[in-house]
């Protein structure tokens, strides 16, 4: 049978990152968009439990939700594709990387989150870029590594989370499967005066610089390689636990 | 130096969950509340940089934002406390509990997530009920275990999960060191029509059950211990890592 392949994304249901990679899965399967109406960046892996969703229907199987990538996948899985479950999930391509720390607000890896929760094999694609987008390399990497997918499965409970340099296809030095690299952020607060007179502040985000952690996502992006790191979503720190356990002995 | 504590939530600045324990940990310290303006629940690790904050300063070192936790945390260590940054971040007490696949889209652990990204140490707090809160039994544990975190510190990327059943203190078996448990979710769409004839969407996320995963942080609340998942911001799955290289090595 036809594999069935959601797409998804946080930029919104009219990205380019989004578009070029559905036409480009469209060589392994049948594609269905589900994606949010709006930018919804930085929505990190929130659900809207308050309030109703709306769907909106396009042509070429593309619908568009006033919600969050999480109540795209979301309503997409246990909804509208309830009957024929997808086979993979890729969101992207993102307009500029998820690496480091970035995954934890990322809506782009955050749909890849809850889909693997419902338990469909996730990719979430990232082009290292903020203009002059080389998308050829990104869905090049992205139809690859779908196809392994398809073919291999993941272990339960992990995504796979892809970066790609914006470089040409034929400069990319290969893939390195990489580990949660570390930026180092310098925040400053904006503060300023409204119109109106009053108080307000800006949340900064200037990223400065990041960790030179070998064979970290960031690390081999910046030197050509296009960057997979294997996700777990059980975030225990397992080599914490004796120690602690220790610890809090006399306390308890 | 009397120790600087930071308190925030999800549920929002007037919830019972946040008063008393802010009440609680000034038994610790100088406790300052920066909570959001209204319920943010399953706001995941969201940031909102696309728009102004506005912060209202009530009594009593209060402040509210009309943001998310992960935007409280922000403004808060990086604007109103920036010349004496907290010593440690308590955020809850959540009115029910986060544990297993849940702490992905919690408020309440995300805002712990966002000050360990911020280098404090840090807690999060929740209850397992959904009414007739004990709230004694949670702020005394909540104190014990800031104690020991303002003493000892944590280890870098790593912050405290705590879940405390509703039970009576004198009840509590003690406390357990918890690793991240899973849920099994049952998340009917409810499709309807609303009063002007049109289709809407509502997701459901009726848990069903729970794996019993032996030292679980949901198996061990059933069973009246107080449980501490240490929760790491390094997601990689590094068991994987291997099989994933020697798989692509023929895709590269």
């Amino acid at each position: 049978m036809k594999k069935r392949i959601l797409i998804s994304n946080d930029d919104g249901i009219n990205s380019q990152g989004l578009l070029t990679l559905a036409d480009k899965l469209k060589e392994l399967g049948e594609v269905i968009v589900v994606a949010p109406d709006r930018d919804q960046s930085a929505a990190g892996h929130s659900l809207s439990l308050f309030r109703p969703l709306r769907i909106e229907r396009f042509n070429g199987n593309k619908f568009a939700v006033d919600g969050t990538p999480t109540d795209c996948i979301n309503l997409a899985v246990n909804g509208l594709l309830k009957d024929q479950k997808p086979d993979l999930v890729v969101s992207g391509i993102n307009l500029s990387a998820n690496m480091g720390d970035d995954i934890t607000y990322s809506g782009t890896v955050s749909a890849a989150m809850e889909s693997t929760l419902l338990k469909i094999p996730s990719i979430a694609v990232s082009l290292d870029a903020r203009k002059d987008f080389l998308f050829g390399t990104a869905t090049h990497y992205s139809k690859l590594i779908a196809e392994y997918v398809l073919e291999n499965g993941l272990p339960e409970d992990t995504l796979l989370n892809v970066n790609v340099p914006n470089i040409p296809l034929e400069d990319v030095r290969g893939i390195k499967i990489t580990r949660q690299g570390k930026r180092i952020y310098e925040e400053p607060i904006v503060e300023k005066i409204d119109p109106r007179g009053r108080e307000y502040f800006w949340i900064g985000g200037n990223v400065l610089d990041y960790l030179k952690i070998e064979n970290s996502d960031i690390v081999c992006v910046k030197e050509g390689y296009v960057s997979i790191t294997p996700v777990k979503l059980d975030f225990t720190d397992y080599s914490y636990m004796h120690k602690l356990n220790e610890d809090l002995k006399d306390y308890a």
